[in-house]
């Protein structure tokens, strides 16, 4: 963690380090690396090719039932600059879940909150304390901290989608807490609408009088749909009159985001344009839901398609550009920066040069 | 306001209350009504029937240029309660504007805020801030403290719609300002979509990253569309499986009431079925969008139809009993109680007695 | 209220208008004044002399029982603008209140809110939910909306104080509640000092970990005291290095205001000093504790010494000029203006005119 | 980081596990440890005697000139079961810095925030963006995220404080941000009060109006007094009438915390008493002003004297058993969890078992 910065040659001074660490104790002065000039970040620009996480996917579901350990067939994104720790950036872990048709992933609940992304199929329902969730293409899901969840396939086909948690922030806090569900037996009901999209679903700035008392922490919305998202991405395009717009899922009553530890948001950029080019401070994973392009990292551009999940570590540059129009979902962890006062935010503004995309990765 | 409790007999009193009142003192003892056990309410229970609004305001319109007077072709709805002032309840205005086809009412704002109800017809527009609004069933349009705000009618079908306005409270404060518009010269622009919409009509929990500065003190959205609130009753009443229910129109960005002077609501409720009766402190209007039924407010019962506007005084007892299908928009100052810790409701449970709805009014 | 704009001479028009009367309806055009400029303010600036107040307060105990109506020796400052109506400005009540030696007068509890200001004398006792505060110079306690309270003079020696209550904001919001004592025997507990000071009276930022639960919409501090205020003036006006400074009386744990209806501050002038000239929406009652000076609001200048009252009408400028060091204790109703939307703040900024101080009225 | 669970004796799973490794990829189901059923928390409880820092400070002081290095002379607590990190828990960072006589520390700032805390002796001064704070004994001095810092010792006698930093939760998010002063000429200034207690040190619940803006993120007040600390610890213990009682250090305008990212607290307990025993997610680190005693920590009970600091890991049971009188000031991570939902509180109430304290080290 922090390095000797040089050796001393006194003595007198060597004494009293043996001092020093007897009783547990560093001299400041000897160490470094504490306070940098800019965040020293470890994670690296990176991404995982959907269509290989797929195949991934089915090749794990042809050979590891879904119990074995864990109760879930899931893949982690794992940054290589991490040094082996399954996270996609220092912040946010980001995987791939795989359920074969008519398969049941048991309930469980635990402190660290998840999401659910689908990039493509349809067919799996998450409960969120009982209330049953269709996934679907483009439907964002959520299973908030502490939330009893669970999944089940009642049909043929097999479905991937994305698990994002801020596992890596609650561990650093030391405040994992895990359970079990009340029951072996899994809970298959389906429901054409979830409870919480009846209640709190309705439209835009209408909330329910007299609902059941709100949770703490966590929008009471658990699920967002693409219809209304496309919708909405549509009418903001329009209005806004750019070539990229982008849209924050958030507490249909109280406002804010959907988790205090998670923010998540969705960009859509017009067939040869690009978005501006920022950073901030804080992890950001990318998910690509819609269309190909190319994204800039740091100092990488990748070359992208549905599916590709990107890491973009804390401070910095990204940006994208679409060579067909592109709608790119974003999870970061900005929520827990602004709430500790430590968001830095800085806009490099130029689009992407062409010169950056020529060398894109393949 | 303030009567004299009883006339003294002693002289020395009497000399007492000429230097009094020479020094424009009153003793409290000599008061009576100041404090009473609970809120001495001067408005009543009334009905003004949409029918006869309409008219009266058609009659106005062949009669009354739009320009004679403020600017605006407005019957304004008076408590008889209330000595002659021109309020439907002690803290809130109601009226019906009437605007015939090609008419215009040109551009002002004022601190007393206003919203726009429809209850029938459509095809005119209000712009704010020069943002076209259009008009139509249903829909909710607002017009914020201190925006400029103006109607035209493209059309050659007259229009009426119900204006309510916090005027009372902003006049109790003293706290009234009113500025003519930039221009003499109306602005006629239409749109299929507001930019007030475009921006944060999204969906629900969707807003805009990077949008404009949010207005200070009221929704950035200004305009509620019918097609959202059916959509949003319908769910709601299916989820919460009772026989009737309610939406609360809000801020979709930040949460909490359209304004800080005026709440919004709307409820639904099935044939056959009746809503709890309860009160509340502070005043209410009520205006009936589809259907047919009974409304009981304190110890009067109204038969109400499309378009009724109906007055429930602080702290006096409500309920409403569906015949067909009824949709009732209500408009409370309950955010002004609620910030001042002046809100107290009681639910009185019991649904209407269908003794009690013997005895309606016709 | 609203006084009709012209007369009008078309016959159709005038059929018109018997049926709109006969429907409890107005026409707009034909009402004036709803609408103005700039706040039309029927109160007026205005002095109560405390010299007055102390004598008239004085005689009446010498004729008239604590209990005689409402259990109060209180005599209300009534504004001669204000038609008769026994309050200091449009939105606030202020009185002086005489309780002669072992004198005591029983709990009741009202939600219109109170406060007491002491600018001279001491050794009352205030019950607040039973908790005893005593009161001396200087000092402000606080009786907010539905606690019980009541006073007791456990001395010789008579004590007169001033109350300020937002009684005219909840009167025309319709929710005014009052409720006697749960008995008749009055409760002279006296304690060196109260619960309410032992728990959230610490000091500086320093609040209990594990106090009883807070109050809403109130501070749960209910006495400031003259000691702290003195001290903190004084460290403020050397701080700011300004011939004038001001303190806002404020809620210990959460901030804001002491109440939600009512904002208390105290300013600082030094001896030749003069505060700005400013204005605001809203009314305001001024307080003279310490010092002897001018104060000038609107047009007119009074020339004032300890005790003195004053009112300050909505959107009417006024600034303080010392003569000696001078204290004046301030109650608005800004809270209000703010939670609404409506404060409006103007600063004129230049000292008072030496011109106008010469025409001070004495 | 997580470790694998079984090693996999099939063919094809260990193919399949070749290719998920060579794309970055780590299945699930072979990850343990990742979510347990309650936090495994890796720092221990653990004591540093404030005696043996004192003069490990003082040789420190012989030995290395203040500017070598950091430009601070900081001695950090190292938790020993962080595995050689230098925090004293997992989230915080506790050190003693030792300044000699005339010695200066230069002006830098730093996105973790820091505070100090003096257990005994004074006259040095830390200056703030340029605002002198003097530092005594019992004294909280802030200084915040970014806030340029400096410290200066006028006198001849050295002084030694301790320093606590969120460090580590900054660094986890990869947030750290540093810069040196505008100037390497140490800014020596001396003041009797600084600007901000004067601005915003008045007293309970008293703030200026018209100060300087308000900082986003963190008390405007910098520094908080022994004797203002004192005395409200005396009034609170005797109102609460318990045997210990806490204060907690806030935002005196706003409320809240001192700091996002630190709670600052102090108890004091009478002589014979023992504070109740719970636990919290989080970390904490105490640090005993006043008194001796003993406190438990988890399975562990330490003796405790002034100076000693003291490290509570997440989740773990605490309790002080007072001999003499104690006032333990303690510093936590708390508001960190509660914005982000994270916080849990459990009491197991009963007093510091006589058994437990049998086994004391010493």
């Amino acid at each position: 963690m922090a390095t000797r910065r040089f050796s001393a040659t006194d003595p007198e001074l060597d004494e009293l380090y043996g001092h020093l660490a007897a009783r547990s104790v560093q001299p400041l002065w000897e160490l470094s690396g504490l306070l940098t000039r800019e965040p020293r970040v470890a994670g690296v620009p990176f991404r995982w090719a959907g269509r290989e996480l797929r195949e991934l996917g089915a090749r794990a579901g042809d050979l590891v039932p879904v119990d074995r350990g864990g109760d879930r067939r899931v893949l982690a994104c794992c940054n290589p600059g991490l040094g082996g720790a399954p996270y996609a950036v220092s912040t946010l872990w980001a995987a791939v879940q795989y359920l074969r048709g008519h398969e049941v992933a048991p309930a469980h609940r635990h402190t660290p909150a998840a999401l659910r992304f689908i990039v493509e199929g349809e067919g799996v329902w998450t409960l969120v304390d009982g209330d049953p969730l269709h996934m679907g293409t483009g439907d964002l899901v959520l299973t908030p901290s502490w939330t009893f969840h669970e999944h089940h396939n009642p049909g043929d086909r097999p479905m991937i989608w994305m698990d994002v948690l801020d596992l890596p922030v609650v561990a650093a806090l030391d405040a994992v807490f895990f359970e079990e569900g009340p029951s072996e037996q899994a809970d298959t009901r389906t429901a054409p609408r979830s409870d919480s999209e009846g209640w709190f679903g309705g439209g835009p700035g209408l909330t329910p009088v007299g609902a059941p008392a709100l949770p703490a922490h966590r929008s009471p919305l658990l699920a967002y749909r693409w219809a209304d998202t496309d919708r909405a991405l549509s009418a903001l395009l329009d209005t806004a009159g750019t070539g990229s717009a982008a849209l924050r899922y958030g507490d249909p009553v109280r406002g804010g985001d959907v988790m205090p530890t998670m923010r998540c948001e969705i960009a859509r950029v017009r067939a040869g344009a690009s978005t501006g080019t920022a950073r901030q401070t804080g992890g950001r994973v990318l998910c690509v839901l819609h269309g190909t392009g190319e994204i800039a990292i740091g100092d990488q551009v990748f070359t992208v398609e549905p599916g590709d999940i990107l890491a973009v570590p804390s401070w910095t540059p990204w940006a994208v550009h679409a060579t067909e129009e592109t709608d790119v979902f974003s999870t970061s962890d900005a929520p827990v920066l602004e709430s500790l006062g430590l968001m830095r935010t800085e806009t490099l503004g130029a689009p992407l040069p062409t010169a950056v995309l020529a060398g894109a990765q393949r």
